[in-house]
């Protein structure tokens, strides 16, 4: 196998994995045999406690104890419980996080809520490129509630977007296709400046990129636990309010479970306290039970060891690549600046869809987003410095071809 | 063993389930021993294929298979195809249905999607006494939606209160509490008689009580999951919008898992066809696999078996309890015609609370629900005749013992 053209050597990257604090972590995770997997930013891998767990809730608690397990097993509190798992990986105190539905409910849950308490303010201001499920989500809610108006700009004109007439901007803290990341600060200062309110979509960045919502003083956050938490397909996602603002946000999808005494079963609604009042319905214990594996994983490791090794994978795969990429049509589409990306790396070629199929193919999983986007997750938890580098060789051998048999043979061999 | 003061005895009964056609399905669970499980009305039992389903899903998709699985193992249509197996039970036509979400937030979906497009009319009614949730959510969609009312009246005072100015009624066929069940056809066409549209909540209803929704015309229901379906705790709930209406539907939850190109990623939501627009996020994989499992228990079962094997354990249930009840203050809450009565049977009793505890310390697992009622649901596909007379065997001791010791008594034991 010919060395790509570059200073760091897979000798290198061996010596590197042999020094990484994380390495051992790698054991918590079940990775199938002959494959680099560089899509742990869509869906994360299965950890051995994930299983045990599910399997535990599985026969011990709904086989065997069944009703009695929303007691015996607290199955009540997972919600709460979980949200406070993951409050440290973002900043957050415990009680300012809960686990619950999806991130688009949830995105529709805190702007419905806030559309509830605007005043006078009508516009919800969001980024256009954003996922779409936020403005999606958004464009729903102002067609359902008169008066309300979704403005949907570019990056750039953010700022002159939000004004007095905003009270909510919604924002993807790493961007989905490019990893692009916003100073979440300095961001949630501007639109805190304005009298207006900020919900932070964490996606990308939770379990991966540090965040501080206290210390920001972010008012609100939604995130997915299925990408670097590792919670499983489909896993719950969370939501968090600033705790001074959770007194006053009234739920508008009022469930029984976020009542203040849902086992009296009266008729008036009455939110309970904190954040139990943005629970609705019953929670699907089975994809909480994995994600309660997938969390621990997490335990005892500080996001600053995580961000540093993400940074590490993700600058020496852009060495990697950059030192052929050019060559072959294959450009970065991340910024380059590590302070300002998240932990993927999109680069963007003419035949980013066959191109991804032929590497998925041999065993090297990333995935391609429209129009042109070769995306490749770093997930520090159980990636190795070496699988970057075989991976940057993989996708060496993969754009020669490319230029050897032309796009089209790529794209027949593809569907085959 | 005394026998209890009644026509049917523990023989005849042992009869009963010899000759039951449906006894060997009760093979297809994991039932703990020395357990009568009269709660499968609030959380089914686990199946064998659905504890299969799951260990599959964990290992050979999940673990193996990573993000591929959304094709390779076909996730990506989980919705769509468990709704068309939940659609026979209730009438409807497979591309009818949709397994997404839970019961709370599929109700607000519908009422939020029906409340967009009501044109003059601005009222919802629902009926007091409700299973919470759905007055809940009701509640919350009328504070967001400005001059939306939403009129919550007692049951008899339905028929009134649904005028020209209601555009949708939101009812439980089957109520959670007492079992009374509403003629659904009756209601809907009364409903409909006057401009409006019928939501039904099939909580209670579906896998246990025979709904023809294509029959009835009905225009929306719901339903929950992990009840008679036994999809597990939390399971995902369906949702059904009557398919002449599904391409005005416009949904306001609209995530982009709804859209008609998901991975188009473009800003503007574009409505998919048909159900599919009802999707949100992503689905809980684990969630659905569970389901999927508990649904094969339904499979080559004719509903109208089920109802009658329900209505027989039902009536053997009041006849026995009432051959003693009276004598010990337990009174028959529930309809006493089998047919206004769903798949449970309610008795009530001034210390209701702590005869239940009583009951389910000794393996007569019911529950109690506020202000004085034990509840016992009767789920045909793995109760025996027999586990209905001894669970009225152990009622009858706990009452006697409950008039011998005094309530307080019982109450203090209950708690150690």
């Amino acid at each position: 196998m010919a060395s790509p053209d570059t200073q760091t050597s897979r000798q290198d990257c061996l010596a590197l994995d042999e020094a990484d604090p994380l390495a051992p972590r790698r054991q918590m995770f079940q990775l199938p045999p002959g494959v680099i997997y560089l899509d742990g930013n869509s869906l994360g891998a299965l950890t051995h406690a994930a299983e045990r767990r599910v399997q535990q809730t599985l026969r011990a608690e709904w086989g065997t104890d069944l009703i009695k397990s929303w007691n015996v097993h607290d199955w009540i509190e997972l919600p709460a419980r979980l949200g406070a798992r993951i409050a440290p990986l973002v900043g957050a105190a415990p009680d300012e996080i809960i686990v619950c539905d999806s991130t688009s409910v949830n995105i529709f849950k805190i702007a419905a809520a806030a559309a509830r308490a605007r005043g006078e303010r009508h516009r919800i201001v969001t980024e256009r490129g954003n996922f779409p499920t936020d403005p999606y989500m958004l464009q729903g809610l102002a067609a359902l509630v008169p008066g309300l108006e979704l403005v949907c700009v570019e990056r750039d004109q953010l700022k002159d977007a939000i004004d007095e007439r905003t009270f909510l901007v919604v924002l993807t803290h790493v961007h989905y296709a490019t990893a692009e990341m916003f100073d979440l600060a300095a961001l949630t200062a501007q639109v805190q400046a304005k009298g207006a309110r900020i919900l932070w979509d964490l996606s990308h960045s939770v379990g991966a990129v540090p965040v501080d919502l206290a210390a920001t003083g972010a008012d609100f956050a939604v995130g997915c636990s299925y990408k670097y938490l590792n919670g499983g397909p489909g896993a719950p996602a969370f939501m968090y309010v600033r705790r001074s603002l959770q007194a006053d946000l009234q739920p508008v999808l009022s469930g029984w479970l976020g009542h203040a005494r849902p086992f009296d079963f009266i008729d008036e609604y009455v939110p309970a306290a904190g954040m139990t009042r943005h629970r609705c319905g019953t929670p699907p214990v089975l994809a909480f039970a994995a994600l309660e594996g997938g969390l621990s994983a997490f335990e005892g490791v500080d996001m600053q060891v995580i961000r540093r090794k993400s940074e590490a994978l993700s600058e020496l795969f852009i060495e990697l690549v950059e030192s052929f990429g050019a060559d072959f049509g294959a450009v970065l589409a991340s910024p380059r600046s590590a302070a300002q990306r998240g932990s993927h790396v999109s680069f963007a070629h003419q035949d980013g869809y066959a191109l991804m199929q032929q590497l998925i193919s041999r065993g090297i999983i990333g995935d391609f987003r429209a129009p042109n986007l070769l995306r490749f997750g770093f997930t520090p938890l159980y990636l190795r410095y070496v699988d970057v580098w075989d991976a940057a060789q993989g996708l060496r051998e993969e754009l020669q071809r490319w230029r050897t048999v032309g796009p089209s043979a790529v794209v027949r061999q593809s569907v085959t």
